[in-house]
C-alpha cells in the first residue's frame, strides 16, 4: 500500500533535485540579459527617430532645414554614448552576477523604464535646447537612471549568493563610487538649468568625456588591482 | 543487392536517432524565447513613443505643454509596469517548460497579439484618460491578454512530457488562481469604465499593488512549499 | 634554421585544425537566427505602429472614431497571424539545417526584405481596404515573401552538407507544396483584386485558416510519417 | 589565529582562478554580438518607417500617391541592401574574434553610432533624391560606417590575443581593403553629389553589385586559400 521506505527516500532526492533544478532555471540571468540588450539595442536606434527629415517648403533651402536639425542631431550623439556607457555598466555589472533573484529582476526592470524614457527626452532636449524645463526634465532622466544603477549595485553586492565572487569593501565602495558620481554631475545639472541653461547643456554633452576621464585616472591610481580596473 | 539485414536495421536505428533529434530541434523553446523576449523588449519601448513631445505654439509655455504630457506619462508607466508583470510572467512560465510542441508555439504567438496592441491601448488611455471608450478598451486588451495567459498555463501544465516535472494539482491551481486573478479585476475596471470612469483608472494604476500584495499574501501562507512561493 | 619536419607537420595539422574552426564559425547559424528572430519581432510589433490613435474633433465620438480604426486593427490582426506563420515556418526550417555557407545567409537577408515592407503593406491595406491598388500592393508583399521562401527551401534542401540529415525526395516535394501554396493563392488574390476587391481581401482574411486547413489534411494523409507532419 | 600557509596558498589560487573566470566574463563577445545583431535587426525594419502610407487627397489616385512612394521605396532597398552587407561583414569580422576588451567593445559601439543614422539618411535621400545635399549627407554617412570599420579591423587584428588564431600579412590586408574599397566609393559618391547627383545616386544604387563583382573577381583570383575566400 505504502511506499517502501527507500523508494520515498528517493523519490524525496528527487523532488529536492528537480526543486533545485527548477530554482537555478529561475535564477538563470539569460533572459534578463535578453530582454536588457533588446530594450538597449532599440533604444539607440529609437533615438534617431527624434531626428525628423526637414520639410522644404517655399524658399528654404535644404542646407537651412539640416541646420535646424542640428540641434536633435546632438542630442542624439549625447544620448547615444550616454545609452553606451550604460549598458557597459550594465554588461560590467553582470559579469558578476551568477544568479538573478526576483528582487534583482523587478529593480532590472525599474531601471529599463527611466532608460525608455530616454528617447522622448532626448526628443524634448533636441527640440528645445536652450529652454530650462527641456534640460531639467533630461537631468531628472538621467539622476532616475543614476539612482536605479546605485540601487542595483548596493542589492547585488550586498547578496553574495547571487555572485560568481563576494566583492570585498573597497570594491563594493569603488563601484558604488562610480554608479553614484555620475549622478551627481546630473543633478548639478539639472539644478543650474534654470538660472544658466547653457552650462546645463554643456555638462551633459562634456559628461562622457569626464567620465571616460575619471575612469582613467581611477584606473591609473589602483594598477595594483586588476579586477578592480576592468569593472571601469 | 538488397542491403544486408543489420545494415537495414543500422540504417532504421540511424534513421530513428535523427528523427528524434530532428524532433528535439522542434520543440527546443530557444527560439520561442527569443523572440517573445524581442516583443517585449520592443512593447516596453514602443510604449515611449505615445509620449509625443509636445508642440510650443503662440503664448503656451513648454510647463503648460508638459501638463498635457501627464496622462501619457502616467499610461506609460502603468503599461510599462504591466508588461513588466506579463514578462516575468513568462519567464516563470518557461522555467516550468522544457518543449515546445506546435501548440504552444501557436498559443505562445496568440498571446504576443494582444500583447502587442498595448502600446495602442495606452496610447489611447494617455490621450483620452477620461474617457470610457478609452478605459474600456484598455480593460479588453488587459483581458484579452489575461485569457491567453490562463490557456497557455491549462495548456501547458495539462502535458507533463512539455515541463521538466509534472505539477501537483496544489501547483496547477496556485498558477491557475494567478493568472486568472488579474483578468478578473481588468474585466471589473473594464464593467465599471462606463459609470465610474474615475474608479476604472484607479484599477489599472492600482492593480501592480494589488498583484504584488495579493502575491505577498499568497506567499506568506505557504512558506512550506519554497516552489509554490517562486512561481509568484 | 628550418623547422624540424615534425613541428612543420603539426603547424599544417594545426592550421588545418584552426582553419576548420573558422569555417564551423563562419557556417554557424546563431547570428543569423538572431538577426530573423529580432526581426521578426520586430515587424509583428510595428504593425501595431500603422493602428493610428483617432483623432477627437468636434462632434465626433470616440466611439465613431474607434470605427475608423476598425480596418487598421482588420489589417493589423490578419498581417500578424501571417507573419506568425512565416515565423513558424522559419523556425521549422532551420531546425533542418545545420549550417549556413554564404548563399544561405544572403538569402536569407533577401527574404527579410519583403517581409519588412509588411508594416508599410499592411498599413497601406488598413487605410485603404477597398481600393484595388491597395489589394495589390498587400499581394505582391505576400507573393514576393513567398517566393523567397520557394528559393530559401530550394537552396537549403538542395544542399545535403548543411542540412542535419539528408530529406528524401517525397520530404523535399511536400516542404515545396507548403511553401509554394500560399503563394499561389496570394497570386490569385493579387490577380482579382482590380474586379473583385471584396474577394482579395477575404482571401486574405481567410489564408491563415486555409492554411491550418490544408496542414490538417495533409498531416491526416499521411500520419505514418511522424517527421513529415512535424514539418508543417 | 592565522589561516595555515596551505589554505591562504589555496585562497590565493582560487582568488587568481575567480579573476581569471571574471576576466573570461567581462571579454565574453555574447552581450556585443546580442547588441549588434539587435540593432541590426532594428536598422533593417525601421528603415520601412520612412516609407509613408500616401495620403489620397481631392482629384489625387492611389496610383499617383504611390508613385511618389518610388523614391522612398529605392531609399529602403539600397539601405537595406547596404545594411544586410554592413551586418555580414560584423558576422565575418566576429567569427575571427575570440574576446573583446574594453577598447573593442566601445569602437563596436561606435559603429553603431553612424549605423543608427542610416535611417534618417535613408528617410532624407528618399524624400529628397535628385538634392545634392540629401546625397551629400547620405554619403557622408556611408564614409563614417566604412571608417569605423576599417578602425575596428585595425584594431582587432592588431591584438593577436583577442583573435581565435593569429592573422598573416596578406589577410590582414586583404580583409583592410575590403573594408577600405566601399568607403572609398562612398567618399567618390559624396564630392561628385554637388556637380553630377544622377552619378552620385547611381554609385549608391549600384554600390552593392559592385561590392558582389569586386568579391567574386578577389575570389576566383586566390582560390587556393578557402580561409581568405571566406572572409570576402
Amino acid at each position: 500500500m505504502a511506499d517502501e521506505p527507500e523508494v520515498a527516500v528517493a523519490r524525496t532526492h528527487e523532488d529536492a533535485d528537480s526543486a533545485r533544478a527548477l530554482l537555478e532555471r529561475l535564477h538563470d540571468p539569460a533572459r534578463v540579459l535578453a530582454l536588457s540588450d533588446g530594450v538597449f539595442a532599440i533604444i539607440i536606434t529609437l533615438l534617431v527617430l527624434e531626428i525628423h527629415v526637414p520639410e522644404l517648403t517655399q524658399g528654404h533651402s535644404l542646407n537651412e532645414a539640416l541646420a535646424e536639425v542640428r540641434p536633435s542631431l546632438t542630442a542624439f550623439v549625447i544620448s547615444f554614448v550616454l545609452a553606451g556607457m550604460y549598458w557597459v555598466g550594465h554588461r560590467d555589472l553582470f559579469a558578476l552576477i551568477r544568479r538573478t533573484d526576483r528582487g534583482l529582476v523587478w529593480l532590472n526592470i525599474l531601471y529599463l523604464l527611466p532608460l525608455c524614457l530616454l528617447p522622448f527626452a532626448a526628443g524634448l532636449l533636441g527640440r528645445y535646447d536652450t529652454e530650462p524645463v527641456a534640460l531639467r526634465i533630461y537631468g531628472l532622466n538621467l539622476v532616475a537612471i543614476a539612482v536605479m544603477r546605485v540601487v542595483i549595485w548596493l542589492y547585488a553586492t550586498n547578496r553574495p549568493h547571487l555572485l560568481w565572487q563576494r566583492l570585498d569593501d573597497r570594491q563594493r565602495r569603488a563601484g558604488l563610487a562610480l554608479n553614484l558620481y555620475p549622478g551627481l554631475v546630473y543633478l548639478l545639472a539639472f539644478l543650474v538649468a534654470r538660472t544658466a541653461p547653457g552650462v546645463s547643456l554643456l555638462i551633459y554633452a562634456a559628461m562622457p568625456l569626464l567620465y571616460f576621464a575619471s575612469i582613467t585616472v581611477l584606473r591609473s591610481g589602483r594598477t595594483r588591482n586588476q579586477e578592480y580596473a576592468d569593472f571601469t
